[in-house]
């Protein structure tokens, strides 16, 4: 019955998707007095229209219909109607009704949800400390001026608009979230003092979406927030950038001694992850193909060294590809420390100890990159206490990115993780519910019933299912059901799939991963009047019915790391691996398709290619 | 006599521009340890040539030789030698005698002068605080994001490393210069404490170039420093841009109330020069053309207001320029105060003082940039006490570009003015050393002997004679020579050129300017040896024989002032004015060929192409 409903439904959302993408052409009217108008010959046919519109506002309606239905023909006329997406939610008591969905934070996930949100059924206000998205995965690319900074970046309003979607974007800091009163409480980023307010003002919400993302994790190693650089956003990698150059006119100065001019040239990067990684080759490509040429005197005087704790660099990628990195930075000078933690930071040198022995010893430096991982915002710890979750080191969703406990408050990206329910916490309720002749007993038909929706639920199921080379599910049990007619009790089923719960993993807090959290939620919120009335989801175990929509599920694309001297190497999926000039074409044309407007991905091609006939630049800006 | 050996001398210049310009598309070698070395058939050809110099250095004088005549072809196969440019030069004892000469900054005039030093005869170091030269016409177009700020600098490197100049550059403030030791005092621009010594070094000098540019000029006015935009360098431009989007982002808060809105979005732009008015103009199609589209609900709110002290704005240009400019903006919108001063400037508003009736009032503002004009910096002004001119706005210079009273100190640019030597100052000794039979009086044929020379040394003569419609300076004393017979007296000739210093005018501060002293500054320098035996110049009145060089000429081509909509107007030389859309394309093609380097050029054209396909950036950044 739900699966028919469900279809029925689906047919339904593919009409109100066309009828949809036809009006998107269309742009939206700017006299935010008017409800309708549309230009289809020139400014004056416009004018007079609004001003009829405005004085008989029923015309409205009947304009509607036609522009609608005559949506394919007048967007060919580049017309410029409605500033509602769909004719009936025109109503003035819908609009009325419209829920507040208030995002916090433009990263990955804040802004795929915003590309993908296609109903104009909410009221979308949007609060950030930046007002525009940034294109991470090239932000090493800025730390040497391979990209520009403004090339992956682009407004969060032109974003916005481009979609068609009415969003109030306000340019502050959300420091207080109170779930309670369904209100985020928030403060202007420019340090003046607004309205004797100081700029700060509060924002009721139905729905709260928090995409803060992280913060570095200094892992409170003293020094390190006064003197390290970070590469978390693009201001941090202006920064970098002209701190390289800094170090070079330092070190070019008369006053300087031999023994300060090799200190100061001394490029330290702490934490062998694709950030530290990519940064020190971006650096070295620098200074080989760039900096070479304009300080040949004190050229060789250049150091960089990459500080890993563990025992090798890029340790969650392949070990073919850790080890082609090792020996190409060993070929190219790059000094790799493995086994060592930095345990101070000072404003000339820093402490290593060394894993295994526990030695301590001291490294002079001009410039050190903190690139170790990610820990919370404070904003976000807070929240955390407030909702009992103190002890985790990230705030958890379930599958559905809820919050638990806070009525329709969401968390995603890299401020949140996904605390997956475990089989063997349910594994009564599952038992119960599969029983339906309530015999204490399960037989193969009884299980086969809930199958898919015990996959759909446990997705960790799927992955012990692959780990022990089982094509199925009833497979687990399947010698307790040799004969047909046999019965399973709850002790065999516990223990079959008592395993499963090992397969758990934490998802990567990666753009990736924001980015399919982000459209997966605005696939929800799009459909979720109807999803209400026709749920999708699995079924649920431990109450009656079904979940509205089936759970989050991440599908991997694939790694890259480039390596420098124009060598990427990539982990893609299937376990295959790809090292090389190709791949870093590759690497090209993934990055420059990924890119978020037409504007970046023009000035990040220009970029490459200004770079390859011109250089990197080495003003000091 | 003199002038035959002058021209003795001319027909030899020729010959050495002509083998310098040769050796000019030579790249010099890389590996400094050896004499001479050229690749004429790849780099192995380079390399066994190199090693064969190490070990038999008298094989160079030959290959010197054979280089210098086969210069012609040797420069069709990109050969690569010589880091010397003329062959007598490579002599050791020479290269130890060379002259060190320091040169003061990089803006116009210092880079202007280190494009056109040919000679290696010199040790070149140059010291300023920013390793990049600055573009200065286009930063309006920086400010708000127009044109990009890295694709209007060049770094100091890449420029002379071009011209295959051995100079070397410190990145350092000069703060005090000693002419007496010689010796100039510097410190490096970053807060580090280097070598114990607080990054200070000094630096000795045969001669001195100041070319250190000027500062904004406050006038004392109070607030200003504290609470104005300047624009003078690209971080000015760059905090500009982003104080623009600062305001859009306030304004569009919800704590603001509309009193609060309207002033926040009112940008004033105190003077009315060329910067004051394009940055308003630039401003003003910026939030038409962009932020309007972006910021619907707080546009209208938006206010632009230039605050100029005089009664017109762009008072340098001609009366048609001023008359079309203000027109324009009044249809603008643009809001232009003449006849008003800004007395006061406070973090919200500024107090302004009508000239003419002295009524003070006070305009709360959002952002506002001060454009009233230069002063000296600090470090010029400590020197000019040194040297006794405490008593002057400027430093002032002779018309050779030579502070008086210095020896071997040039000041060039916006830090130096010429003063000009004044006619009636010297009347006396002209007409002593004219009167070559020293009879007290002037013959036609004895004034005519030095009419030349007397033109040359005071230039204020030719426009004293286009004043007066006179093709030729003795039309000045005609009535006297009309037997050609006649003797003047002193009191005659006297009273003849007595109304001539009335014509001279001080040069204005602008990049044409600079650069022209520059480009003349090298050309004395590039020809110092010979015009020191054969000196050019004219003939030395209160002296004896004849000055090195001519003294400085400015010719002016003319001058644009952007007006926005794609409209300039443009004063040109022979008082021609050109307005509108076509004028606008001169100035783009001008700018685009006035560029620093290919790199520059491509990137502001491609600047203004992204400008006109995806519009401006407004991410604050």
């Amino acid at each position: 019955m739900a699966k028919t409903s469900n279809f029925t439904y689906r047919s339904k959302y593919v009409v109100s998707i066309n009828s949809s993408e036809c009006v998107k052409k269309w742009e939206p009217i700017k006299n935010q007095n008017q409800k309708l108008g549309f230009t289809m010959w020139g400014h004056s046919f416009y004018e007079s229209a609004s001003r009829l519109l405005r004085k008989h506002p029923s015309v409205s309606k009947l304009l509607v219909v036609v522009t609608v239905s005559g949506g394919g023909l007048a967007a060919f006329h580049e017309t410029t109607p409605v500033h509602t997406v769909y004719a009936d939610s025109v109503q003035e008591d819908q609009i009325a009704k419209k829920k507040k969905v208030v995002v916090l934070g433009t990263g990955w996930a804040g802004v795929s949800f915003l590309k993908n949100l296609k109903s104009s059924n909410y009221d979308v206000e949007v609060v950030s400390p930046k007002n525009y998205f940034l294109f991470t995965p090239l932000l090493p690319s800025v730390t040497c001026g391979t990209v520009e900074a403004r090339s992956i970046v682009e407004p969060i309003r032109c974003i916005t608009k481009k979609k068609g979607l009415e969003v109030q974007f306000r340019e502050a800091v959300c420091h207080k979230i109170d779930p309670k009163k369904k209100k985020v409480y928030c403060r202007s980023t420019q340090d003046t003092n607004l309205g004797g307010k100081h700029g700060e003002f509060s924002v009721d919400y139905d729905y709260l979406i928090i995409a803060m993302g992280a913060q570095s994790n200094t892992f409170n190693t003293p020094g390190v927030e006064q003197y390290a650089h970070f590469l978390k956003g693009i201001e941090d990698a202006m920064k970098i950038r002209q701190s390289v150059i800094n170090c070079f006119e330092r070190a070019s100065l008369p006053c300087v001694s031999e023994e300060e001019r090799k200190n100061i040239l001394h490029f330290v990067c702490v934490g062998g992850g694709p950030a530290g990684v990519e940064f020190a080759a971006e650096l070295h490509d620098f200074v080989k193909e760039d900096l070479a040429k304009l300080y040949p005197s004190v050229i060789d005087r250049v150091q960089i060294t990459v500080i890993e704790a563990s025992d090798h660099i890029l340790n969650m990628f392949d070990k073919r590809i850790t080890a082609f990195a090792e020996q190409k930075f060993s070929r190219d000078g790059i000094d790799v420390k493995t086994g060592s933690m930095v345990v101070k930071v000072t404003d000339k040198e820093l402490s290593t100890k060394e894993r295994a022995t526990g030695k301590v010893s001291h490294l002079p430096y001009g410039m050190v990159l903190w690139a170790t991982g990610i820990g919370p915002r404070p904003e976000v710890i807070d929240f955390m206490k407030q909702i009992g979750q103190s002890n985790r080191r990230v705030l958890a969703t379930d599958e559905w990115l809820r919050v638990e406990g806070c009525d329709g408050v969401y968390a995603l990206g890299d401020c949140a993780t996904i605390n997956q329910r475990r089989v063997m916490e349910d594994i009564v309720e599952i038992f119960r519910t599969a029983d339906t002749d309530k015999s204490g007993t399960l037989n193969l038909e009884e299980f086969q019933e809930i199958m898919d929706d015990l996959v759909e639920r446990y997705p960790q199921l799927e992955l012990h299912l692959k780990s022990k080379q089982m094509r199925n599910i009833d497979e687990l049990l399947e010698k307790s059901w040799q004969n047909p007619t046999a019965e399973v009790d709850i002790e065999t089923f516990k223990s079959a799939l008592s395993q499963a719960d090992s397969q758990m993993k934490n998802l990567p807090a990666t753009a990736q991963v924001a980015a399919q959290q982000g459209a997966y939620l605005a696939n929800c919120f799009n459909r979720m009047e109807e999803c209400e009335k026709y749920p999708e989801g699995p079924l649920r175990f431990r109450g009656v019915g079904r979940h509205c929509f089936q759970p989050f599920r991440y599908k991997h694309f694939g790694m890259f790391a480039p390596l420098g001297g124009e060598q990427t190497a990539a982990h893609l999926p299937g376990d295959w691996v790809s090292i090389g000039h190709s791949t870093q074409w590759l690497w090209y044309s993934v990055y420059a398709s990924k890119l978020v407007s037409w504007r970046t991905r023009v000035l990040v091609v220009s970029d490459w290619g200004r770079r390859f006939v011109f250089g990197r630049d080495s003003s000091r800006l």
